[in-house]
């Protein structure tokens, strides 16, 4: 089991990653089988070749994310966090409220990602 | 599958129950078969019976919840929330900062607890 320490710094290397738009970073996170749902009720992408295919399309919308609180972590070998993200949408800016609750192996890698909003979790911005 | 806006309410209700301090209130947001797994990482306690425990424990040290950002549903029968817990340990004032996943059933009632929050999660304050 990672530290607690390993999987808070795995969390901010997420929102770091999109704020430098790095989609190399954020494939990185994830071991080579892992899976990403994103909402939690869409079909999971697995493996690294559709993940870095959805982080590229999330990318392309300018995706930026605001902690809406500190990360949290467990007594396991996961962590969650609770954010905003700020995209534009086919030139509309729009703030998606979002928990992202990831796991993760020996090393701290995220072996799985799901992410919990609903369409009442999306909004028209700005 | 439940509405966004039957799981919305579900987890406001839990929320509310804390503040009413109302043990039979929390445990009948709860299948009769549900699994509660507080911290994840520790032990799930199983059916209502072992659920109830849990809850009469946890509102003997005064627990409050405090919403860190609204609730967040998603596309499938979940939903999850981030709040700090204000509670009382042995004369000690703490804050349990927490990310709450619930899953549904049909009617609208958890099939499923996990909380993540880990020991650097928990502070005293006071």
């Amino acid at each position: 089991m990672p530290s607690e320490e390993t999987m808070r710094a795995a969390m901010q290397a997420y929102v770091d990653a999109f704020e430098r738009a790095d989609l190399d970073a954020l494939v990185n996170l994830y071991t080579d089988d892992a899976t990403v749902e994103d909402p939690v009720g869409s079909d999971p992408k697995v493996g690294r070749a559709q993940i870095a295919e959805f982080y590229k399309t999330a990318l392309e919308t300018g995706a930026k994310l605001k902690l809406s609180a500190p990360v949290r972590a467990s007594h396991g070998n996961a962590a969650a966090m609770a954010f905003d993200v700020h995209l534009n949408y086919q030139g509309q800016d729009m703030v998606i409220s979002a928990i992202d609750v990831m796991t993760f192996n020996e090393e701290g890698k995220y072996t799985s990602m799901k992410a919990y909003w609903g369409p009442g979790d999306m909004r028209v911005s700005g």
